[in-house]
């Protein structure tokens, strides 16, 4: 069996934002010489997730707003008790529910083995400092 | 390491509907002589989810509902910026990150290790034309 | 290939609750001597999840009203057509496709590779009756 496990590390300026990994996952597949196995690539901290769609701004600024309803920012302690720890973030952990925090993709003939539109992205919903993100594929 | 890749064609003629896929799944499992290891379900397609819960029409009836309530279709481009593509699927966009992606499910003594009501489910939000599940078997 | 399989019985009195079970995990992990590879962890029932998020008893109180607010309980046939069989539990259905079946976790130098912040979870949404959680471990 041959694994590879690699991290990337991701600056979000932004609160929220999405950014497109597709290709350094598909090069962390190539460098793992991995031909038939699976890939798992996730979200390292839990303010953030890794999730599968479509490569459209229009529908990443839908998402957005689709969250923010969802589970709405309010740094205040009254809506969120999470907030009562010092921290201004509890929105973005029921966001990352939502959008999950890992995928876990097949390898087949040495490459991801995906549909026609299937795009890898991180999804921060409390940014503005480094974080990380894992891949580790295995198989043979 | 052994391993079996397969590819499932659902055709579901309505917007929204759910198919019972645990028998192919289970097929592939025993067909890819794996006795130890992990089984990953995925839809291909980013308007469309595979997913574990109850074989019960109403609960069926009762998530549709819901998925409409939570991101309702509307083709108009005023509500999802995704519409402006020509586009008509965005809120399939977002009822499959509700309802997932994938699954990854243990295979043990060569069979799926499933809980005594689990069976898996290929959602689909945007049907009406034949769409792509990928089965994938690694282990020993 | 090396494989360990566990189960896991969770007893949680009231109908929904939090547990921590990411020292049960790393348990898992440590015997069965796996040091590169993943490790899935799924309910074996389909109105409970595992999750990974904040061990923080401020934002289990968010999540809890948060998921209520999205999925109510209600025991009448009249909101949720599942309850028509009989059952009471077709809000713990809803909650737990928000919240998830399943994770996997990569397994680095003999270890669950985590974040920080990260802890694994049982979410049970229909509890007073004991259920299963299901530990995976594959590699090498």
């Amino acid at each position: 069996m041959k694994s590879l496990t690699k991290h990337l590390t991701m600056h979000v300026p932004e609160r929220m934002g999405f950014v497109h990994i597709t290709h350094e996952v598909a090069d962390a597949v190539a460098e793992s010489g991995v031909q038939e196995g699976l890939c798992l690539v996730n979200a390292m901290h839990i303010t953030a997730s890794v999730f599968i769609n479509d490569n459209e701004s229009g529908l990443h600024r839908d998402y957005k707003k689709w969250l923010e309803e969802l589970a709405p920012f309010d740094a205040s302690p009254d809506r969120y008790h999470h907030n009562r720890t010092g921290e201004d973030n509890a929105d973005a952990h029921h966001k990352r529910q939502i959008m999950g925090r890992e995928v876990v993709v097949a390898v087949t003939d040495g490459r991801l083995d995906f549909g026609p539109w299937e795009a890898i992205f991180y999804g921060e919903f409390d940014g503005r400092r480094p974080k990380r993100v894992l891949i580790k594929v295995i198989g043979e």
